[in-house]
This record gives structure tokens, sequence and C-alpha cells, in this order.
């Protein structure tokens, strides 16, 4: 699984425009700090750690679009795109966390001779979240591979893979990892409405990594399940509470919730940078709401009657009590999860 | 609640085509018996009752089409007929149940004088079969509308509507008879893929009737339930075998599951006519399998990759220990189901 939905070459952003697959495949140029901002609220760049990849480097692109004359005016303009750019989707950590680290960076970094200087210090910074983003999945892969059996079913949501992140993915990852061991298995992929990424995205990286894969409708899910066709549920995150609550793409709950009911082991697969252990439990969590027309009029027709409304909120939480564990660059965490996530980020949980 | 879907006008069929809805309003004509089966199959007319009463007046088009000579010659008509239309569609077994009662019916009705004579026999019964449907509808609502709180959210899957019936519906028949009564509370509409029914009918209808709905996508249902908006589940049912275990279209399993784990009740609305005493249960219900194209390009473009495949089983069954109660036109059946329903059928269960 090669991938790689952020690209920067030779200083330039780019991205695969995830809304054009899997009709087209087209990498598209990112050159001013609005467009980043448009391509992530579009979701032309989605999932949890490829926001923070993006950010990152979005804030590099807001420097080459402000041509800053000085070190201090590029402080400046860094923490203007931070602050722009931050507004562009509220759920996933990872977007925060990414703007935060680089700003963090450029401030540590103002005895830098010239603007130019600060801007190369920051372009390695932002390689850096990129590359250990990928080092990260590839982690997450190698860790969750075991609880693949030969032969199993395996279900998720939504897009956890190269997509979603720098490369590889995350609850994909380990899908990738153990057929590359060898092993034999079949994906469910709920087709994950609105906007059917579970359709468009995941059938297509798996498609490519040559593993066998079906569609189902999310609300098939449970039949799937009571069929006996599924022996492990696997998705990402977007946000997790210092207590393992988990906020993701809406529908992770719902299937945790069946998983439970079917006593099949429900994971999620993140690294660290998803976490947010400032927030005690997933009640703080903000969920992003979408507009109604991704329901209504997702299929370029209107299926709803005009004058009826939707409710389209774009993730919901699922309490830690139904996770089976998370899958993490460090291992495999499991319950009591404040305490295993605490230890994971220090003696101090309160201050990331 | 007026609509009709299925209109016996001046001795000739008409349905309206639900596939257009709710962008047309169209009545079509069904001319010939091919057109008939052609409409159940492609869900132009759809919905358990509906589908008996469609092929009720389905044989009175194929004696009009073969324009028999003798009453032996309308005899072979109808009975060639009811074999043929019995193939439309495998689950709803009010579709069967109607073209027996027509079959048993026109042979009882042997010595009648002429054609033309067994001709206006037939056509009084399968009016009496629409009637008797629509009697049962109401009857439906009468018993289920005690179950709607004021101020209360109730959740459905699907369309179990007047679209669903001849007239007025079952599920949705409940909420009617509320709202006649006069009590004010919220619908949430499982859009209901792959061809968003209820996105597309029930919500058309509730709007109709000027009952409030909102339209939430199949995976949303567990958030909705865990954010206490839903104080009810009711749908419709496709065939009820004489334990309880209910078919009905799929993702009605998940919910249920999920009612059960928000401490939800969910209640199955049906005429009797729904239930398949000579079932013992859920897993001797023939499950339809419909086209994987349904999913993968069922709003005019692809959206799963060209070489993935789809599951798409059209219905699923829930067992009957997650039904609270069976909404019928004899009341609301509780448990014990086999002794509820034997005694809807009389002493003799296994012959319905």
């Amino acid at each position: 699984m090669n991938v790689r939905p952020i690209i920067w070459r030779d200083s330039q952003l780019f991205i695969i425009d995830q809304t054009m697959l899997p009709a087209e495949y087209r990498e598209i140029p990112l050159d001013c700090v609005a467009a980043v901002w448009e391509a992530m609220r579009a979701l032309r760049v989605r999932g949890a750690p490829a926001l923070g990849v993006c950010a990152a480097f979005g804030l590099l692109v807001a420097l080459q679009e402000r041509a800053p004359k000085s070190v201090r005016d590029a402080l400046n303009a860094v923490d203007e795109a931070a602050n722009y750019l931050a507004t562009a989707r509220p759920t996933a950590v990872n977007l925060f966390w990414a703007l935060e680290r680089m700003q963090s960076f450029a401030h540590a970094n103002a005895e830098a001779a010239s603007a130019g200087e600060l801007f190369e210090r920051l372009e390695r910074e932002a390689c850096a979240i990129r590359d250990e983003d990928t080092a990260c999945c590839k982690k997450i892969g190698a860790f969750g591979a075991e609880l693949l059996s030969e032969g199993s079913g395996v279900l998720t949501h939504c897009n956890a893979g190269a997509l979603a992140t720098s490369a590889y993915g995350t609850a994909l990852a380990v899908m990738y990892a153990a057929h590359e061991q060898g092993k034999t298995f079949h994906v469910y992929a709920d087709e994950t409405r609105p906007l059917l990424q579970g359709a468009r995205l995941t059938a297509w990286e798996l498609m490519q990594a040559g593993i066998e894969v079906t569609v189902i409708c999310d609300n098939t899910a449970a039949q799937v399940m009571r069929e006996g066709r599924v022996q492990l549920v696997i998705t990402g995150a977007d946000r997790i509470a210092a207590n393992g609550d988990t906020a993701n793409k809406i529908g992770t709950y719902a299937l945790a919730v069946l998983a439970r009911a079917h006593e099949i082991p429900f994971y999620v697969a993140a690294p660290l940078s998803t976490f947010d252990t400032a927030l005690a439990h997933g009640g703080e969590i903000p969920i992003e709401q979408r507009p109604d027309e991704e329901i209504t009029e997702g299929f370029g027709e209107r299926t709803v009657p005009d004058g009826v409304r939707a409710y389209n909120p774009a993730f919901d939480v699922t309490p830690a009590h139904l996770v089976a564990g998370f899958i993490t660059e460090r291992g495999i965490l499991r319950p009591p999860y404040d305490a295993a996530i605490a230890a994971c980020f220090g003696p101090n949980t309160v201050a990331k």
C-alpha cells in the first residue's frame, strides 16, 4: 500500500482529491491557505492523522503566500494561519495537535537568522510530523496484525487507511500488515453514509492491495455479524478522551454496540496523536454537525422531499467499555484505559 | 393520509410508481401480467400488504389479457398467472397469501355460468382483499396509538406506510392514528439504504400528513437513541414465523438489537396476513438477495470501485425475543408469541 494522500513535492503541497475517488485519481495543488482550509472542510483530505499532516504543511503554504520579510512577520503568519486552519474541522484532535506542535516549534526557533531559515526549519518539522505518522501507522499495523486470524472476517467502517493518514493507515494498517504476513482474510467494508468513504475509499485501497473486500450497507453490519462472517471489528478514531471514550465517524457507536451483542471484539486503531488527555471523557468531545444536503442530495438528486430536514452529526462517541483495546504505536492498550492511556503520556496526564 | 398506491379504476389496474417518489408522483397502468410482475420485482409497488393486494388485482389483469372462452380456461389462466406472479419476490408472505386466496376462491367458484361471471366474482374478491387490508390498517393504527406518548420520539425504518399497504399503513398507521388523536410527537426516519424508502417514501407520507419527521442515515439510529430522542421503535414486517421471528427490511434486526441495548421498546406492526404459521421459526423464511448494483451504483454513478462486490440481502430476521409486541388488527400480541400467534389462527396453527 503505497498511496500517500498528502504530497510535499519541490516545496509545493498537493493532495489526492478524495471526493473524486474511486471514479478518478487526481492530485490537486493547494497553493494558498484558503485552499488548504477548503480541502479539509470539503473532505478532499480527511481522516484524523491526515488532517494533522495536511495542516502542518498548510502552515508552510501560508508562509509562502505571505512571503514574510522578518522572523517576527513569519511567526505572526504562522499564528494567524494556525488559528484559521483550526476552524476547518472541530472533532479530529490531530488537526489541533499538529498546528500546536508547529506553532510551538516556530516560537522556539524565533532566533532563526531569517524568515527563510525559519521556513526551512518548519519544513523539516512538517516532514517529521508526516514521517513520524507513517512510522506510527507501520507500528500499529505490526501490533494489530496478531488480532487477525487466518481465514477470518473483519469489519471496518469509514476509511481508516492510507488515505486517512500520511501512509498505510490505522485500522487498515492492521490488514495490510496481516496481508504482508501471508494471512488470508475477508474484509467487510461498511459503505458509510452519507459520504460513502467505506465504499469509495476503503474498498479502493483494499482492492489495490489485493485484499478481498465486500461492501455492505451500514444497516447490514448486524446481519453480517449474525451470520458469523465477522470475527473482529476495527475502526479508526478522530479523538480519544483520557478515559478511552472514542469519537469516530457516525455509525461507529452502533457497530460497537452490535459487536458487543454478538460477542465480537471491537478494536480502535489510532496513533497517540489522536488521544486528547485534556478531556476527561467523551462528553467533552465537540461533534461536528454537517449540512443536511450530504444526506438529502448526496447522490446528485434530491432523495428527501423538499421541506424535510435531516440530522447529520459527522461523528459519534463510543464509550470506552465497548472497546476491546486500542491499537497504538506503543502496543495494544487494554482496560482499565485511564491508567493505560495515562502511562503513555507520562506521569502528568492532564497536561498532555 | 389518503394515499392509495394500488388503484383499480374502471376495471383497470394502476399503481403509484414508487421508484419516482419523491421527485414525481406518477400513476402508471399495469395492463399485462408481465407488467405487474415487473412492477413488483422493480419495487414500483412494494411493502408486504401492498404486494398481496397488487397480486390479487394482477390476476384480474391476467384474465383480461387472456380473454378466456370458458370457466375452465379462466381457472387455468388464474393458476398460471398466480404461479408466475409468485416468483416476483420471495420474502413477503402476503404475496403468496393473496394469490392462494384468489386461487382458492376461483376454484370454489368453478360453477360460475361463464368466464365473465367468474371475473366479476374475482373482481369482488380482490376488492375485498384490498378493503379488508385497509380495515386492518385502521385497526392497527387504533391499537398502536396508545403506545405513542405525547411529546415523544419514534423511530421507524424503511416504509411501512400507506404506500406499503392498500392505504394508511402499518407502522405509520400508528402515527397517523396518534396524530388524528391530537398527539404531538417527532418521527425519525431511517433513510434505509440501498433504495432509500425511508428518505423517499416515509418522509413524503409523513410530510403530507403534517407529522414532523427528520431523516437520518441508518448508521445514526444508535446515536439518536443514545441522545434520548427516541422512546419507541416501530417497523412493519414482510413475514412473521409462528414463534414471532420477523423478516423485515435489512437493518431492522440491527435496530432491534440497538433498541434493546438502549431499553427502548421495539414493536412490529403487521396484519395477520403477514404471519406465516407454517414456518416454525425465522430460519425458515427465504431471504431475497438483490443485485449488487442497488448498492454500488444506486444513484446513477458508481460509488464502489469496479471489481469490488457488494452483499445485498433485502431483508433480515429479528428474533422474537427482541420484539416488545406485535400490533395487529386483533390487538397487540405479547409474549409468549407462539401461544399468542396460535390463538389468532385458531386451534390448528399448522394449517394456517
